[in-house]
């Protein structure tokens, strides 16, 4: 017992120390669920809260990718050290797509102070969320100043994803933009700032057009903050320096805001707490389920109509929950 | 006791009779999360598994609302009742988005044969599946003959709210299509028919030649069926006739394919129980971590690094579940 302490206690501070090699171990120890993963978590996690997690969301196509990869170098050039999540919860099945776009990274690949991690979901709720707070945990533990958490598109799933977020980017473009229909109401109680992103094309100005007239409706200002609305074009890192601008903006707006602030930083610990107990339930909610054997004879007599889910579920619910 | 389950049967027999007014009542019960909706569910369960769930999956703006206006419009004309789920998973915070795209279905509104249900997440992961399912299970029960399942992007929470659909349906628009990102492996899982809508536009040939050939990529054929790309012009009817028949057939192949479609059949029953121990598990989750000012303390403590999600989430899953 004390043998294993003092061993994760040595491991613990290599990662304290910055090591890449103890860092990407432990991030695949969490990815294999080992159980010892939750003891090296549970003791970096008093050295976490020093880094600033900056959430880019955007759709497909909207360049969101290019601009993390410009991001990273404007952060690198003020001498901060970058962590990168890349998180697609687009494929519940396969893991992710197709074509993986961490090839674009490759500038960054040979510097040490830039650290990249791709997760993909496994088709649990929660667990996408449980293992982009582990690794986002410990980058911040590594020591890195900016965690950027790049993900796909505005569903629920990568909603939760952000909660991990001080500071919220959300990437339009135009030509989505002319139609209203896509931006919703929960991507503006998301964004803390808007990149317009292509903002060379046709439309640009409509798009922003449209953000502010949603805005004004939405009465988002009353909070203290009225996100902004920076024009970039990523693939010629036109605008990015505004948008590092905008961030610090909203960071330094976080850090004086008083009560405001604090009610985020609940709702992040929350978020993490949640994620965590969910995915545990998840888990044994499977194991109730039996093996795939017990598993699927039950499902045959649900689809015969022998039973019903209502009834199912109140006996595996009895079987898990203390009365 | 027996008085109530005499109320109940009788309430029971006017919605599988059709009632439209019984039926809503019943969505409301569910909406409210009233205990007794549990007992009606599991009566009418027995009666449910005749209607045709039929999934519109499309971004915001690729026109999906229009083209499920549309399938109603042909699926009347063919003398089926047609019951409309529109799911809109955007906004976990606001519930919904800022303009209710119902209105155009006004056409349809004095059409007994129609039956048209929104649904907003109410932020709990699970819970819009619940209440998606149920609301399905009602249709079902009320004797519709094809309920369209109408929902917004490739999330993980419109993939789940998917698994429900006997046949889904991928809606592209020309342009997203231009960047290969736009076209996941998680859409090439989920589609088993794809409706290029607005396919009049620039980019249409483009589009379908990019799903060909990431269909090819996956190999998606080895299951028996490749799903067909349908060119619609969702503003004017155009191709919806061909759309229909698509689903017909895709319908068809699952009807007589073995044990691949006892697989899918298995795979909704899975869906539906899990979604129902979920949500309760949530809701069980919140008592646990107790009222406003207990959570708020805790929270407080893990901010300050006092404590570890870690060791709260243990202590939270000892007091919930059973040794």
């Amino acid at each position: 017992m004390s043998h294993d302490d003092d061993a994760i206690d040595a491991f613990v501070a290599r990662i304290l120390a910055g090591s890449v090699r103890a860092g990407a171990r432990a991030m695949r120890l969490v990815d294999d669920r080992e159980p010892i993963a939750r003891d090296i978590l549970d003791r970096l996690y008093r050295h976490t809260g020093r880094a600033r997690v900056v959430g880019i969301i955007g759709n497909p196509g909207s360049g969101k990718s290019t601009l993390t990869d410009w991001l990273v170098t404007h952060y690198r050039q003020q001498g901060k050290r970058v962590g990168v999540v890349a998180v697609d919860p687009s494929s519940p099945f396969s893991g992710g797509a197709i074509l993986g776009d961490r090839i674009r990274m490759n500038q960054h690949a040979t510097d040490p102070g830039v650290f990249i991690r791709s997760l993909a979901t496994r088709g649990n709720l929660g667990g996408l969320s449980r293992s982009t707070n582990d690794v986002v945990a410990i980058l911040d533990a590594m020591g890195f100043d900016v965690i950027l958490l790049e993900t796909v598109g505005v569903g629920q799933d990568e909603v939760e994803v952000v909660k991990l977020a001080h500071t919220s980017v959300v990437v339009l473009v135009p030509g989505l933009g002319d139609d209203i229909q896509a931006i919703k109401a929960g991507i503006l109680e998301i964004a803390d700032v808007f990149a317009v992103n292509k903002a060379d094309r046709d439309g640009a100005d409509r798009t922003i057009r449209d953000i502010r007239n949603l805005q004004m409706l939405a009465d988002t200002a009353a909070a203290g903050w009225l996100p902004p609305i920076v024009r970039t074009v990523a693939t010629t890192d036109e605008g990015v320096d505004a948008l590092v601008e905008a961030i610090a903006a909203h960071d330094a707006h976080g850090r004086e805001a008083g009560s405001d602030a604090a009610e985020r930083l609940r709702r992040r610990e929350a978020h993490i707490l949640e994620s965590l107990i969910r995915d545990r339930l998840v888990e044994r909610m499977a194991e109730a389920l039996g093996d795939r054997a017990t598993r699927d004879a039950l499902l045959d007599r649900l689809v015969a109509r022998e039973t019903t889910p209502y009834a199912e579920a109140q006996r595996v619910l009895d079987e898990m929950l203390r009365g």
